[in-house]
């Protein structure tokens, strides 16, 4: 296998390194805007290189952000080779537009590393769904709100001071609203959603709500009640089609959510076989995640494609009635005070999502039961 | 695939209600000593009419048991057909037997459901070979120490109440030796490193302290000091080979461990780029346990044998020195004192575990740093 890389960052640089050891796959060109000169593989600046160089079969996408990785991805499967890529925004964005289309071309085309970074949980949905129907997907899928939401909990610490140590510590970047506004794990739940449940979700019904209004005096509350807040992601199967949401959601403490350190993720899904089964991991960095992309690559080698087929686009309905904690301006029925929040039942997830965006100061949170 | 089964106890039963919603694989004998009538196959009470049948390409082994399932497994695997089986004790036992007659026949054998129930932990360790060197195996591998120790910590319940509970509702067996002394987390323990490491480890090399001896005053001094104790087997590449062992574990409140419930496994390995990847779920049950069954038969359809070469056997070595809690008659130096119990520090796992042979009434627990 001949590689195409495209991107030398992080993952790229990782997945060149783990590359380097292997007899069955060699990365021969390296899109690299900078200058950088490398042993086993040419440097190009110009994505026609790679494009329209015959002898590589596959490219591996590791730029990160919707364009141009678009355009090169789309191009190279109009050219034929197969596309591993780790951008969960790129697939999730433009997935009733890529997976038809290497589906029509017949190339492989698999992103195993954009959800949970190391951890095997794309590739395991799929062997999941050759014996058994999943019904739910979810947990938490985003490092540097765990890692914030940690510190908060467990130092008592406010949100912009933590969000500060985990900038200087690489957990959050500068602008770091693509995480703690749940962008990240709502890209990664419909993802997985699409996979599971074979669907199209459509993304436009899958409302986000983030950690960014967090405060040290609603984790005082919430410790206060023996409860933990993780920032959660949630698709089911419901009769009709699925229901698929992001939001910030209190778990017990003794829970295997409330025990996830620092920067970790636990995803799960639930099989009608299988039951419960959850995976544990480092969810972003550059070894796992390269990792996962050789994984792929294998994967390729061994005549893999993507891990379910194309289905049809589905609207998420979100009609079921949950128990929130409220802190800001609630003007509907209260069941109990908790100090300055309140406690709200019987409200739906898009009405409380609908009134979240009228109320962008308030901070809302699902009581998991 | 034409399937035999053999035995149609609980995890049997499953495999066959599994199959028979599927095209590609059909039970068509069923060996089962009692009179079963099934609308789908042919129940026999003589493992020669599965072993003498051409048709059937595949036996699936689901009595439990080395004997008669050793002779039966081997005389299936002579007559060239496919096995797959959930025993643990039978694929850690006969391994370096089975696994080479195997590869000699030709004929796929697998065993993912043997280590984890439902968990594809097995085929996960497979499918991580690919691409890293694995360094360590190990965790909660059994469901019934699990639920005892979980409950002695929640409730503060003694050690024979919540024995007495757990044989009542089904997590413990009326003789739960296996469980409780730690054989059956030996057997998977040896079987992982097996995998993993693709060595056969010597099984006499290999320590085993279960949890028969823990009282409800250990447990008390493992909450004042912020520890949890939790059965955890341990399989570690070393420089020269490999260190394998099972004991009663201390770790810290709020480590992953410490927060698994009920009768929930927890199972980890460390690679060296995916880092640290642990796989939360029900360890045994009918329909968690079929359901990698039922995964082996899919991948036996895919060409897929064992999951790792056959290697060469080796000492496990256990020179590593731990810090312990004992209680205990222990006449050795001690660091501390906690309650009835001392703190031994810089004592090797051989020596702890050779001395706890000569002590049976003693409760020893490593404390993880």
């Amino acid at each position: 296998m001949k590689i195409g890389l495209l991107g030398f960052g992080v993952v790229g640089r990782g997945v060149y390194e783990i590359t380097c050891a292997r007899d069955d796959m060699q990365v021969t060109k390296v899109l690299c805007l900078e200058d950088i000169s490398l042993p086993d593989a040419e440097a190009v600046k110009d994505f026609k290189e790679i494009l329209n160089d015959d002898s590589i079969d596959t490219v591996v996408e590791a730029m990160g952000g919707l364009h141009p990785a678009y355009e090169f991805v789309r191009a190279a499967i109009e050219a034929g080779k197969n596309v591993v890529t780790s951008n969960k925004a790129l697939v999730c964005t433009f997935y009733d537009e890529l997976l038809p289309l290497a589906q029509s071309k017949g190339v492989k085309f698999r992103s195993t590393a954009a959800v949970g970074g190391g951890i095997g949980w794309l590739s395991e949905l799929e062997r999941s769904r050759r014996v058994q129907t999943i019904s739910q997907v979810g947990g938490i899928m985003n490092g540097t709100c765990n890692y914030i939401l940690d510190n908060m909990t467990r130092m008592g610490l406010n949100y912009d001071d933590v969000l500060k140590q985990a900038q200087k510590l690489g957990y959050a970047e500068a602008n770091p609203s693509t995480d703690v506004d749940g962008i990240d794990t709502w890209h990664k739940v419909i993802l997985s959603s699409n996979i599971a449940f074979g669907v199209t979700v459509d993304k436009s019904t899958v409302p986000v709500a983030g950690i960014r209004n967090i405060q040290a005096q609603d984790v005082e509350n919430f410790k206060a009640h023996g409860l933990v807040c993780k920032l959660i992601s949630t698709g089911k199967r419901t009769e009709n089609g699925c229901s698929v949401y992001v939001q910030p959601t209190l778990v017990k403490e003794g829970e295997p959510e409330a025990a996830v350190p620092m920067n970790y993720n636990l995803i799960t899904f639930i099989g009608d076989t299988s039951e419960r089964m959850s995976f544990y991991g480092q969810g972003a960095g550059r070894y796992p995640t390269a990792y996962n992309v050789v994984q792929d690559l294998v994967d390729v080698l061994e005549g893999k494609g993507f891990y379910a087929p194309y289905g049809e686009k589905v609207a998420a309905d979100n009609s079921e009635k949950l128990t929130w904690y409220v802190r800001g301006n609630w003007q509907g029925e209260t069941a109990e005070s908790w100090g300055n929040a309140v406690i709200v039942k019987d409200v739906s997830v898009t009405d409380m999502h609908a009134w979240l965006k009228e109320n962008s100061e308030a901070f809302v949170a699902a009581i998991r039961a």
